[in-house]
């Protein structure tokens, strides 16, 4: 893979950010490879990513808040800096629905999606085998009626153990708390499916069978206290028709959610995707 | 176009109807050219579109009611048949908005929407030159807000003296009462957007724009007094990203509307839509 | 899964087929779950695909032969009936590429892809890990340059003795002879990339990199000896940009060309594809 | 509309490009909107995308090419910079379909696609009475076999004495001479249909039935004197059935047609579309 770095930083608009930026990396003696941004208007926030290559940049990156310290707070910038060279770690969370987990471990094993996976998670033991076969820690995590509590902290106890750079909800139907989401927050995706219109409830694919929907799809987005209506990353929708059954909507569905939470989850390893309120930029 | 007629029918399942449907065209000397049947499991339903080469038929098509009426005594059917010479009369109701009414005016003309337009109502003068372009007569029915009984009584006497087999809500922003909703259930098609997840209120495109939505939908469907709730005939989707405005969010939803609703009414037009209780059968 | 069985048959157009074959599942007691019909005006040719509930059939499914021959007969039809309680027997062949077989595998296991797989041939021995792990056999078949004939005497003698309903060819990278092809026709099915404009020639998404392509395809086909030529089952494309690089490009193919093949194997094995000379018709 | 200008830039990659370019525009107190940039591997060459403010700009537009040909020469770049308060001017040339003319001529009533149309020009007077309607100037130029010189030569002079910067195929049936090709390069965009296998010759929907084609495209391109095989700017496809006859795939295919043709046009009239060699870069 080629040496990069990428830059991703989020501030309020104003003249001036991208010569400043540019400016940096090139008396440092980087290279630009791309560059892509967006402003705002209506919050009036301006977002960049910076893909350089650091071969010659005269920074040690390990140095480079040292220096761009000042910079970011002139502009009073969020940011931070990826290396290509750091391949991010990913913890999965997953019930017994194995359709992502199945379908990120292969994008994962071919290379196609570039970060470690320390763990994988489930409330269930029934996937213990598909990770063991990818080489892949799985914890059983058994979430009682009665003990919601303590399953919640040993979760967070695996987390602070592993200490990831993101987590995937694979399909895991545990409601996290309140507390573990806002922890995790910008840091945390999770599927599901959504349907035109929307349905709340139970049984989602026999509301969509009744209803005659004609699509079905799915949202991968960041997860929030208000669990379904984080921020979206990335959504998708396949063709059905009215001679399929609630359970051949169901995988339909699944088809959709792989695909859909596949690629939010590599443009989030990518550093593709920044935060804009409760909205997404993603750059391709 | 080739002559031929299509016979509808939905009646509760049983042994035999097929057999007897297709004994009914082959010994009155009929050519079946296409038969799709679908039988619903949850309602018990059975629904067949037959379409059928009269040329040699022994039954002269206006005389077809009395010789098929025991048959669907029998199988206690709703049915119709729709002969291929005879063009179905469509209203087109519309108000400001004109991307789907042209895009109906065009494919009339073109000859791929194969119906007579004997009238466009509009409570708007504004779409009174593309009409008279196509040759189409135009009524202009303003809506005071103090005198809605009045003028959807006009609406009622226009609709009661043209008599047309369907009528399209091609943008017309005005609500009809669930009077009119009823007389004309099963054949009165609307177009309205669709998002994932569902905006209910004022400015949908602004929400979904404050959303980050990165899909924008249609979906077109029958009226029932629940305005937006009718049975779907078709839905479709357009990708959209961050750097679209509201107003661009718009625009591409106005394509994906105006696609949508063409669908919708063309496979009305051609006798493909068949109502299975809250949900529509589509035969392609 | 329910207890159907579907009967396919194609012959020479002519007045009297529906109601003839729909007499005779009634008049045997059999209930039609659905029936669908093409009438191919070019050809002349009229292709049924009908599903029937035979639980009080008054004919053994094993005696419908001589029962239904003299129909078939008289109108000189092709004709296969297929029993939902007897899986279909499927051997996958494949090469070093896995995206495609673990997909068919996965389906398989799910449930999603009724049949058997009785055997995995293999001119590489990568994929062995991945067979075992869902306890399917795992022939390594070597194809040396000097001994194509030797080789491909033992594939065809593998399918003999395993007498498999139909073969995939999950990304097999060997070019089998115009014989196998022959031996097979109808019942082998291929995957391969597509493009607008199509590539001939080696590395095609180095030459589809090259020409800027905006989107990415892959088309499932039964084999024919004129081998990327054969009837199209099922084809569909993904979206891509300038900002790919040719590895990046065959990524995404491969994740089409892996929805496309499980789609034309799913329809394959449910019998709803017909041929129709060069053409297919599949019944949804 | 918003107040901004443009600034394309393609030439060989090296540091320092964006930090000049940005420093350039914040030293003259313009305010960047907007910034995308490709740095392609193979061929070395660095394309830019720059939108930005220029309220505030310290050198008058007009003077811009003085101020900025120092840089341009120091790095070898081509550039041009187009302004938001200027609209470009487009000329179409239509034959006898009018999906693509109706379309473009709805768009840019409706201000969809800001630019003026100075003139369409068609070998058929068919199209005249839609051009008076939208009213713009149409002019017939007969082709006649015998005088294909004379006819291409009224032409050139036509779009010498409107000098538009662009010129559209909107379903134009004469091959041009590569004369004319030439001197539009980058300026003139065709759409023309397209398949998956592609099909050489007359009658394609004809060939894409008589194959059994799942799919039905368009590929919207500059033109160069090799007609159909210039630099992609965008492509997309209509899922089609075997039920279709070959008119009802030219319907299918003409409704995409439109749709890319439309998009491809709005790309370049926004200077998003630059050449990179043989491709195009499509900033969104």
């Amino acid at each position: 893979m080629k040496n990069s770095a990428v830059l991703l930083i989020s501030c309020p608009d104003r003249k001036g950010i991208v010569a400043t930026i540019s400016d940096f990396v090139f008396n440092h003696n980087g290279n630009i490879l791309h560059a892509d941004e967006h402003a705002d208007e209506g919050s009036n926030l301006f977002l960049m990513r910076v893909e350089f290559d650091p071969t010659e940049f005269d920074i040690e990156l390990a140095d480079f808040p040292r220096h761009f310290t000042p910079i970011a707070e002139e502009f009073k910038m969020q940011w931070r800096l990826a290396r290509s060279n750091y391949r991010p770690k990913m913890i999965i969370l997953v019930s017994k629905y194995d359709h992502c987990l199945i379908d990120l471990l292969y994008r994962h094993q071919s290379g196609e999606l570039a970060c470690d996976i320390p763990l994988i998670v489930s409330n269930h033991p029934d996937n213990q085998a598909v990770a063991e076969f990818y080489r892949i820690p799985y914890a059983v995590l058994t979430v009682a009626k009665d003990n919601k509590q303590a399953s919640e902290k040993r979760l967070q106890s695996l987390i602070d153990e592993h200490n990831p750079d993101f987590i995937v909800l694979a399909r895991y139907m545990q409601i996290l708390s309140g507390e573990v989401c806002k922890r995790v927050e910008g840091r945390m995706i999770n599927i599901h499916h959504s349907f035109l219109p929307s349905f709340k409830g139970a049984k989602p694919y026999q509301q969509a069978h009744a209803r005659g929907v004609k699509l079905v799809g799915a949202t991968a987005h960041y997860v929030t206290p208000d669990l379904d209506e984080g921020p979206i990353i990335e959504q998708d929708v396949i063709r059905v028709n009215h001679a399929l059954s609630p359970e051949r909507l169901a995988e339909a569905g699944r088809d959709v959610e792989a695909q859909v939470l596949a690629r939010a989850v590599t443009w989030h390893a990518e550093h593709r995707v920044l935060l804009n309120g409760d909205r997404t930029v993603v750059f391709h």
